[in-house]
């Protein structure tokens, strides 16, 4: 269920810039972008060679510059970065090692000038995948103009805020980095209200099973469901705290308009934790539901197996007697037994149905 | 069950004035309302064409102005109102986007002199609609001397208060703008006690019809009850934080009479949560006395095929006993032996009669 | 199960001292009391006229002035209490709309003197009445040296503190308003320990009935004992706070001496609350106990059947056999062949009750 | 379950020192017994005549005088140390009435030089007295230089201590009088871990009588081990806030000394109701473990009842036809017939047996 | 499943160093290392004669030197320890007393110079021992340039630290002492992802468990597991205070450095109690499937009883009615009376059939 972090018990914290590149490297695909913007220009720049990239200087115009990395399999980009950007040993563990708990954390920085004050944020991007919740693991360090991003796999998840950054006059191009970061974070909580969506219809439908047809796997997709909201819970709740101290501690990167737009992110997560928590209290009166209903079927056979008992053995029981092979057996000579003991067994049966009637079993 | 705000993942925060506009007008009916008051004079209009209506000044009596807009389809009268009043554009997006949580929020705001310095506040109106409890946002705009209120439908939720205005010398009427926020709130909170009572009422129906017959669609109602308590108790809980941090944050457009109120205000919202939680532990106690009850049933329907199943295998097996084919069969023969099946018959049955009673099964 | 606020939704707030009289006077028994006491004297009256009353000057001597008034039918009366000491309209409103939370409230007054500063504390009277818990509010009014007390319906509540009070030298008789209505509450709180003493013996009475006996209505019983303990616990919780308010926050009516003793009362509290916890603790397992004992019996049943069924079955299908009317069946013509079948019978009947016994369930 | 106190509801609080001689005396056994001691000497009395003991002064190189009084049934020497210390009446009253809830109070007194400032502290001694957890309310006064316990009956619970102060050097004896306090505390918190012990002895017999065989009893004892479980958190939890506030606020009688023990102590409580809360969990899922237990043998015997069910009824049905008297019934004259019949019931319930293999039903 | 301390309720608290070598020295196996170290130079020794050892001054070039006793049964070398350092009594009984709680405090010390000032910490390394989880206590002491640190058992626990140790210029050894003590929580913590991977995969191994098949002690795997995870959250929870005393409360034995590494290890407790109260709501979960997966087999198994006993009763009825002895039974004597009777017997167990598809139990 969840991903741990693989590092062996007692090995050192942290990675140093230098142990960075003798990390095993796979060649997974890498995709690293560049976004130089200011209010007037705007830049997009694949980049293939990040070190060549990095001596160069950014534009003049360039207010804010953005790199993307999608892909955390190539150690030479990672190093390249920690060494241009001066990332502290214990960011870089944090990024590569996944499943970390969304936090934010500053750090004082010796590189770039405007990355002196750094702070560094790791949250959780979630997605649907078929039925499954899936979380990929985002890391953001932020600058006074500079932001950088690794992402675990290369995806079209900010593909929006490329496109807002696109068009000139937007809120995002005239603003300063920090409130770029509250776009990403924005768009990463925006991404939960569908799934939200999604679960309360698993809900509503699984509620309409139970009550058609008691089946066998009711139960596990119930807690299907259940371990999907925990996991969405154990997302959301550290960005509570994420945002908040985002927008309550006063810190140099972030703006004071940028702190205005925080606050209605932190209403954004209150309000997703509302609503897991209220799921997680509907998920568990299914699970009652559920119960109920088996209940009230075991009771629905009880009663037919008692009443076909309770009807037949009784009648049986004569049928044995008559059965019987005394000699001396009076009922058995007479002409009118055999319409009689029909009578009497219709008689029983009778009196019986409304027995059970009157006692509200049928 | 829960109607979530519909913002595409990554699209910009908030609605800029000039984007108001370009939203989808619908042509839904929508009822604007204009309140001007002072101790002296009263002025109540519907108006038709608001940005005509905005272009004039307020009479000088007129010591609070509220402004009721019923009905959210009209963008324009949205942007007119916007833009006259320079609504922050993250409170026109939670105007617009419903289902926010119940909130206040301070805005510094740059229009008309008195509306400087302002607060926005996000409420729920509860009402039954037949069983169901229904929820409509209404957000509140409130400045020095100016209400700004937006409801979902026009409804006649706030005719009271229209009366209580009409009369002179009310205390309504020689208050200030934030004393008639206080009694829009305070209607909004005294309509739950009636839906409460209801909910009671519902409460002690179904533990009468447990006790009286386990039903099928018991755990559903049951479940139903819950759900309302949810939601009431999701809009209720905010309530508090809401209602609490108005009467004790000091802020200017809040005056030292209204505070004393809010602190009535705040012990009525206090009173229902409370109520709330009595009942969400009764709930949870009607599904154990309805499992308890299923359980009590069957347990009878059991002990009835028990008992004629205990008396009547062992005769029937007495009867195919004689109703054997064997040449030597000595009792067959004798006179007597018919009445005997029949008395040791009598007598196994009353044997096990008693027996049942002394463990108290009958 | 609560008796709610009649309001309606909507209404102003609060109760104007000319409003007061214009509210519908029922024509119920109602007693108004006056005690002027100082350690020198005591003067009780019941006072039939209040209006001529409050002309009058208290006596010289008199230290502190209890006016006490049991019903609420009168409004005349309220009316000339309301506008004597000048109480707020949300006080007024709170003494008549029962079912208050208790709580306590500081209001600036502006009538006699001595009533500048005043506290006003509503908190509620518990009684069993036959098995049923009954809470009934008391609201109370401090000032420096007067107290006003409002009781729903006349009774003998206070009845030892009106004998302290003319025992001349007794604690309460020296002391100042604020020390009587420590005393007040404090007999209040006394109240609960034979409440809840009762409450004791009830759950260990359930114990013992579950026990002996699954019966139908036990587990309405327990529901009963749970809803009386909530609603017990309804009105101790917030007393917590109101007395530890009381105690802590320093206010000119509350004099050191009587802080002192709060403490006391704020302990009593907190021992109650301590002990209702741990009544619904027990009451829960009551359930627990329920069920089990309900399934256990059940159980018991379901062995019974099982070895009543699992000895003749087989043994009726044996008869069965040898009621075939085969003609060539040879064991029919043996001899021996129906003491062995009794032979059979007698072994397959043994060697099931063994196998039982090796499984435990006899 | 709880001795509470006995109080009239409206009764004077407190107990004035001449109103305890009036109390009802009692002519049970008590023990008083008096011990100065300072770090050379150590002089330990039992006193028959209290008054003309307290006459006396004690002796010079006393550093702290200890008096114990087992037994509180004689009022004549409650009053003579109440005077003798002016003990405040409602702490008096706490010594009096038992079943406090533990707690620590200051009061200021006016009695001997070294009693001025003084607290008084309310603990319990818990003891297993067969299987039973017993409680017994100690009460302590601790002054500058004197410490005063009130134990219900006389024990030998501090035999330790006594020990302890009688051995020349001990860090007890070169200490004052908090750290005296102290000890005693600390010995009635050493207590429990023997009984703690004797619990989890409990519970796993319990375990292991559930998974050896259900029987009826076994969920009384659950809840019985539960309630002393829940007695002794009682007693606990409140002791962590008496040891807190002991050792974090300063009070002129606790020395810094005495201060790091009592930090020790506090760890002790922490510990202590750590494991208690760990063994409610585990005897909740004791409960689970039953009744799951329960619901297996059921299903077990239902197993077996269903498959006897299932194999012999086709039987028996097949030989009630055979035993049917129709004249044109062509299988009776077969010779083949009988051993045929044997034949198809040894196939059906062999393809039965095979059929509840397959769904694992054996 | 708690090892609980041992002392004698009532027994002096702390161990005096004079009482240390009085206390039972037993022959255990005792391993003491001492490592010197400093950026330049590290001496590693195994020590056979601590006390000769302890007279001889340290290294000039030792920065650091740590000190590890692992084996608590030699009485003499505890001794010599609590001497050359000064060790408070109660430290030293709470290193020999096992199961403490997790816990840092600070002494003062007046030993050896660097040791003045001291934090004496408490933590719990925790290993898989087969199935069962096993805790081992841990005491370090941690002074100005020494560490003192005491483990139960020889072990190779910390062997990843000696190497990291013995790698010139590793960060480990650049640092102070307050680094290596991080170092060492920080192995310890780090063995927690392992063990907590053990246990989500043995909480999928019971999930497929109880879907495939309801066994007898799926149960009690479950409650295994559950009090594992409790035992793992005694030891966890404390920690997060400890780590996070020690990061925040500034220490003079704790360097700025060091307090970096701490809030990342920090995170990592964190980390790790939320993935334990997921396991624990997981493992509730199971319960519940169990649970249900118990009553559905049950429910499963009372169709195929009920459709035996519905379809065969009434057959075996008729053909007992058949088997009758009336001499006047007119079916009797038909031709077409035995393939009647079959064929009515096919058409009610096809009615039958129907009706049982129709209500979907079949």
């Amino acid at each position: 269920m969840f991903k741990l972090s693989k590092k062996n018990p007692g090995a050192a914290p942290g990675l140093e810039h230098d142990e960075i590149e003798r990390l095993p490297s796979e060649t997974g695909q890498v995709n690293v972008t560049c976004i130089d913007y200011g209010p007037a220009e705007i830049a997009i720049r694949d980049i293939d060679h990040l070190e060549d990239f990095l001596d160069h200087h950014r534009p003049e115009w360039a207010v804010v510059r953005w790199i993307n990395v999608a892909g955390l399999s190539n150690m030479r980009i990672i190093h390249a970065l920690a060494t241009k950007y001066d990332l502290h040993p214990l960011a870089v563990e944090d990024v590569l090692h996944l499943s970390q708990r969304p936090k934010v954390e500053s750090y004082g920085g010796g590189g770039e000038g405007d990355m002196q004050a750094r702070l560094f944020i790791v949250t959780h991007a979630l997605q649907l995948q078929g039925e499954r919740l899936h979380s990929e693991q985002v890391s953001i360090f932020l600058g006074h103009r500079t932001v950088l991003t690794f992402q675990e796999t290369p995806g079209d998840v900010w593909d929006p805020i490329r496109q807002r950054l696109k068009t000139k006059g937007s809120r995002l191009r005239n603003n300063d980095a920090s409130f770029l970061v509250y776009s990403l974070l924005d768009a990463n909580i925006d991404r939960c209200f569908p799934i939200l969506e999604h679960f309360g219809d698993r809900a509503e439908e699984l509620d309409i099973l139970i009550l058609e047809e008691s089946q066998r796997n009711v139960i596990s997709d119930i807690h299907q469901l259940k371990r999907d909201l925990l996991l969405m819970r154990r997302n959301l709740w550290p960005m509570r705290e994420v945002v908040s101290t985002l927008q309550r501690e006063s810190h140099e990167c972030v703006s004071d308009t940028t702190r205005v737009y925080l606050r209605d992110l932190y209403d954004h997560v209150i309000q997703i934790i509302d609503i897991i928590e209220i799921y997680r209290e509907i998920t568990s009166d299914l699970t009652e539901t559920h119960m109920s209903a088996v209940s009230n079927r075991m009771n629905e056979i009880m009663k037919v197996l008692t009443m076909i008992g309770t009807i037949f053995i009784p009648l049986t029981f004569l049928a044995g007697v008559y059965g019987m092979n005394f000699r001396h057996l009076p009922e058995l000579d007479q002409v009118w037994a055999y319409p009689a003991f029909w009578a009497v067994c219709l008689i029983v049966a009778g009196v019986m149905v409304v027995w059970f009637r009157r006692r509200r079993w049928m």
